[in-house]
């Protein structure tokens, strides 16, 4: 039901119909007349009298998103923060403040939670937005819950938000950055990888970067339509297809992936980079003229890698093509959080 | 650390170290100039151009604050919003918006959520709020989060926010409804008592209102300083007493308790409005002229419970009298949830 991450595919059984549930029921009651955009974004987006506010949640649980012993608690506390800041990204805003709750099990120590706060605090102070308040309480098993707001960039006084709802037949699809990266670093750590490729890719994993900066450049160049990808580029562009009512055509050779990932994985650098999830990178679409300028300009930070299609008759409403034209198998779309543990 | 509640006292080992350890850390950044109000009180409070928002976030875990199998799944989702919801009562402000994450073991069932979100969405249908967003994630145990925002009222277009540290020597202090009434419901359920005052109580910690509307009268009538009692009155005082630097005589025998609480328990209610949490009433300090006129406009709402007084030399900040004068010796000051499990 989120408005900031759907939860992992495949989770438990049913997890897809219970969100459809809650949302059933959320959406039964009236909305506010103040809400913009409720459910089903990367966050959710208000409107005040001075502007546009957006807000987001987002949670890791140990032995889900993370393993107490494996990662390091900085990193655990910068990801928590990245996520959340990454769907503020998402949205094309200015991240502002955020709660964090931590439910803490009886053999945490309160110096795993300071390097936890300091991951989180690092990661606030580079890419904005401040704690301003939380909640600790005991908890069988550790998690940490954090909610941001944002601030909507204004062009001309008129509040713009990246929506996943405004793809069009014709766009060009897009991509920050490069994917993959973060599975083969949870790959690396779990296969027991090691050596300065591998440590490059594990740094990926433990410390994405949220595109804040970029999402001001697209925002600032005219995009409407991104969000981030957080469970792998074809599951979470399939996100955009149904809100857009549209297809989409990937070309895989064109999706940009780390060098590190291609000389460590070979030919399963396609695969990860089409579906493994965590690279917190934006996708977005704009009409060809649009995409041409901030190609020209971002280039290096932005690549083409599809096109927004109708939807087809029947089948998947993204497709992966390889160099040949040919339709990619995947072995699954969508990212399972340590799905080798 | 929290903005919202504190946490459970007595809380696993070095729980308060922790959160004094957390705070420091954050207090180590420079507050963003828009924030008025970080860590400490009832919720975060945050300028804007078109008034103060305030924040919360509260968590209700299975096992620690609730018995998956006891409660109701509904009660739970109604308490999980109404701990929000008070917390932004207690700032005298307006709830607007949650943000709702759950954390789901594999045997929770569909139906079952729908009914904790049935409660979570009743609450906010009578006193405020809508969900917007939020997030589901697979978890060993079973937890709900809420993050509230709220909008401060204002009196001449000056936004009023109900603080902690606002108390004065010489100050009346008041609370609303009556205290007690959630911890006799627990002990009647812990210990199997039966019949219609026990069900009566047994409402009361399930059901508790948290009180939005007697918060507006507060701030119309002049009141500056409040919060909330989640964790008991003696508890609870004692964080306004250190916020403002004062001391606290509470009459106990002036202290309102549920009839049915006096009938079940006898002596032991005065202990249990003493310390018993989750009431979810406000307390609040005023002046003897405005204390005066609230409890005349407001008689049956609001009862006057005690003093404001000078940080005493030693010994507690707030002490409790019966009757006679004399000191009441407390079992504890402080709630703990589900002591008796």
């Amino acid at each position: 039901m989120s408005s900031s991450t759907l939860p992992e595919p495949p989770g438990p059984p049913g997890e897809f119909e219970l969100i459809a549930a809650l949302k059933r029921l959320i959406d039964d009651v009236p909305a506010a007349p103040d809400v913009a955009i409720g459910i089903g974004d990367d966050a959710a987006a208000i409107e005040f009298e001075s502007g546009v506010q957006v807000m987001t949640t987002d949670t890791m649980v140990d032995g889900v998103h993370f393993l107490r012993g494996k990662a390091e608690w900085a990193d655990v506390g910068w990801k928590s923060a990245v996520s959340n800041l990454s769907d503020i990204a998402a949205m094309g805003a200015v991240p502002l403040h955020a709660l964090v709750t931590i439910g803490v099990p009886s053999n945490v120590t309160v110096i795993e939670m300071e390097k936890l706060y300091s991951g989180m605090i690092d990661a606030f102070s580079q890419f904005g937005g401040s704690i301003v308040g939380g909640d600790v309480v005991s908890s069988p098993v550790f998690f940490v819950t954090v909610a941001l707001t944002g601030r909507a960039r204004e062009i001309d006084n008129m509040p713009i938000i990246l929506q996943r709802d405004a793809a069009n037949p014709g766009d060009l699809i897009g991509v920050t950055g490069s994917l993959g990266g973060s599975a083969g670093g949870l790959r690396s750590i779990l296969e027991g990888i090691e050596g300065a490729d591998a440590d490059m890719l594990k740094r990926i994993h433990y410390r994405p970067v949220p595109r804040v900066h970029e999402a001001e450049a697209l925002v600032e160049g005219g995009v409407t339509c991104a969000m981030d990808v957080s469970d792998g580029l074809m599951a979470d562009f399939e996100k955009i297809c149904t809100a857009s009512d549209v297809g989409a055509v990937i070309n895989a050779s064109d999706v940009p992936v780390p060098t590190e990932l291609k000389t460590l994985f070979g030919d399963d650098a396609v695969q990860m980079a089409l579906t493994g999830g965590e690279d917190y990178e934006l996708v977005f679409t704009a009409p060809f003229d649009l995409m041409d300028r901030l190609l020209a300009r971002h280039r290096g930070t932005v690549t083409h890698i599809g096109t927004v299609v109708d939807v087809p008759d029947e089948g998947e409403h993204v497709i992966a093509l390889d160099s040949a034209g040919n339709t990619i198998e995947l072995e699954h779309r969508g990212w399972d959080h340590l799905e080798s543990k």
